[in-house]
């Protein structure tokens, strides 16, 4: 099993942005199966910047371990922002990390609504801001969401979706 | 990224012994960093069978999320049986499943010791009695683990611990 050398780039950017701030990063993961943490551990040393994951694929488990308020679920679906920022930010709290990202979509192919088609993506990223030097005032974590369609079948999604998401804590990094 | 054709059979045959139970599995990974999750994701339909999974790279997740005993790491390392029997333990309880299965490994090129070199990976099942139809009284999970040596480079470790963790699952459900 081979990653695209692009990824393993940018896994590499991420790895050395944690290490210089000495903070660690987590993942929440529902449509992408834990994607975004392979690629994470695909690189030798990642313990040193890397805690680990939460997979949520069942709602369940967004919110009996990561505690997603189950009313957002039932307001938003699960594949919202709302969702996917109180994912990112569980994941900080249970994993006990300063960075964190989410991802939850609808990899197809069943799944597809009219409002939201197979390939609809949420992403959220969870800074504190120690790791975000933008003045962020308070001890509380930086949350931001966004959507994305990714086109094409399932494996398609997923992975564009973990890329998308490391994309967006590089960025949260910068 | 494509996976061998024998992972997918694999993972088709498990997602039809869980699904006539209507039951469901769950992942505790350490060194596969969540390769068995993506795996078992990678099918369409795999929410029907398949809860989440917790990647405990770091030794705090294992035990602050997964609940393992810091004795039992401290006493036998973390790649060790008595640790992936844990891990799979508390991957039942958090997960809220019925199944589980548990790596933790090293996968190198780092990390290894003489006792415990590059490739070694410790592997446990955790299966509730109903799952599992041989005598086994009591409603506790069956545990069950075993240690294997993979070749190879980080990657075939990882593939190599993941793949036979699942068809460590496919046992126990046979």
């Amino acid at each position: 099993m081979k990653f695209p050398e692009e990824s393993l780039w940018l896994i590499g950017r991420i790895s050395e942005k944690l290490m210089a701030r000495n903070i660690r990063l987590g993942t929440a993961e529902s449509c992408s199966g834990g994607l975004a943490s392979v690629l994470c551990t695909s690189i030798p040393g990642s313990s040193r910047w890397f805690a680990g994951a939460v997979v949520a694929y069942a709602n369940s488990v967004k919110t009996g371990v990561l505690g997603v308020d189950k009313a957002l679920i039932d307001n938003h679906g699960a594949v919202s922002g709302p969702v996917v920022e109180a994912m990112a930010g569980g994941a900080l709290r249970v994993l006990g990390v300063r960075v964190s990202l989410a991802v939850s979509g609808i990899a197809g192919p069943e799944g597809g609504t009219a409002n939201k088609p197979v390939g609809t993506v949420w992403i959220a990223t969870a800074v504190y801001p120690e790791a975000c030097p933008d003045g962020h005032a308070a001890n509380e974590p930086v949350l931001r969401s966004f959507c994305r369609h990714f086109p094409g079948f399932r494996d398609d999604v997923r992975f564009g979706a973990a890329l998308a998401a490391l994309e967006a804590v590089d960025l949260a990094l910068a």
